[in-house]
């Protein structure tokens, strides 16, 4: 493992298809540490697994998987509350029930968190705003203001938050894995199954129209009942 | 216990002296939510029972501890890793090493997606610029921004935080809690021990000697050792 003073690089890895070709932006690079959180979601041990295959791939310089209880514990999102149920039904307007509550900014705290103890001075992280679910925390004005939360508040204020794919289709972000050789066989964007994509949840649905306007193949399995849509 | 409808105001409550004078201001209003952090800080123990005598005190509508792992994993702060001293040599220039890496923006993190969920639109925390440690996430630039973060990654962006103290000095956050009754007997600041105040490290110091231009008694027990500077 390389030392600390050669990482570079914190990248945010949930184990889904744009964290996979993120992930793939910062290796490319080299001196990239890998971030994952645990935060109660429901699929979390298939993601962890997709996290830990993707680490290796890469041959991640670091990693870390960091518990946050406190989204479980206060709710009021369909994927951390089994309570509520993840939408089947296609997308539609406005913040989805799938939008947990002010959970990037935890990511975005852990990651720089780390990486001023690490001494790295970027951060990585596969946020997309077109074709996406709509959550507000995915917009390029979020990661503008996070900057300037960094810029005020770490002890030398040099951390820079990356949102390499903020700008891209989800189309675009298959076709830019395809080119960087992204790992997608080890991904997981389900929002519902860990051993077979339901294939009718928001990011199932999102997924399957990329990879088909690509001219690709995904290459994990979905359930025989996922139809096309 | 009040309903969720009728909480206004989360607060964040580590169990200090300016936490303490910051939940008097916040219960003075009514439908105070409290938050504490478990971070792994060394005096966590003294920390919490501190947080649960005030919550009963003030009769919290809705009290919650979080956990948060991540900070004692990545350790760079005398007061998450044992391995580094609390400084006991008083006061000097710059940042402290008992600065926690963006420790802040975790603390907020949590208390707006608490918020989201209660539907509370105001967060009060007790940070405090003049007379203090001088860590960078206690100025109200930070905070200005921080507002300006939730207002773009919220799902209606209106919840505000407050900081009635931090243009205060220790010594008025002193006479400030006397005019509003606040339990200081309650509270506890010391870095470094759970059951006498050291009065040697920062926080001890600035705490007695506000206290001491307030002309008032502090409270707490602190050690024989303890000496007057």
């Amino acid at each position: 493992m390389p030392k600390d003073a050669e990482i570079q690089t914190v990248v945010l890895l949930s184990g889904g298809m744009d964290s996979c070709v993120c992930a793939a932006e910062a290796a490319r690079r080299g001196g990239a540490a890998f971030l994952h959180v645990d935060y109660g979601q429901r699929t979390e041990a298939r993601e962890r697994q997709a996290f830990e295959a993707m680490a290796e791939h890469f041959q991640a310089a670091r990693k870390m998987t960091a518990r946050l209880d406190l989204l479980r514990q206060i709710g009021g999102s369909a994927l951390t509350d089994t309570r509520l149920a993840v939408p089947e039904q296609g997308l539609s307007e406005g913040i989805p029930i799938t939008y947990v509550p002010f959970r990037n900014a935890h990511f975005l705290a852990m990651a720089v968190s780390w990486a001023e103890v690490l001494g790295a001075e970027r951060i990585m992280i596969g946020a997309v705003e077109p074709d996406s679910s709509g959550y507000p925390d995915c917009r390029p004005r979020y990661y503008e203001i996070f900057n300037q939360l960094i810029a005020a508040g770490t002890r030398e204020g040099k951390i820079r938050i990356e949102t390499p794919l903020i700008a891209m289709t989800k189309e675009e972000i298959v076709r830019r894995g395809l080119e960087l050789g992204a790992p997608f066989h080890l991904s997981w964007s389900c929002y519902q199954n860990s051993t077979e994509a339901c294939g009718r949840c928001d990011s199932c649905r999102l997924r399957r129209r990329a990879f088909r306007q690509a001219g690709a193949t995904d290459p994990i399995p979905y359930a025989a009942a996922a139809e096309e849509r």
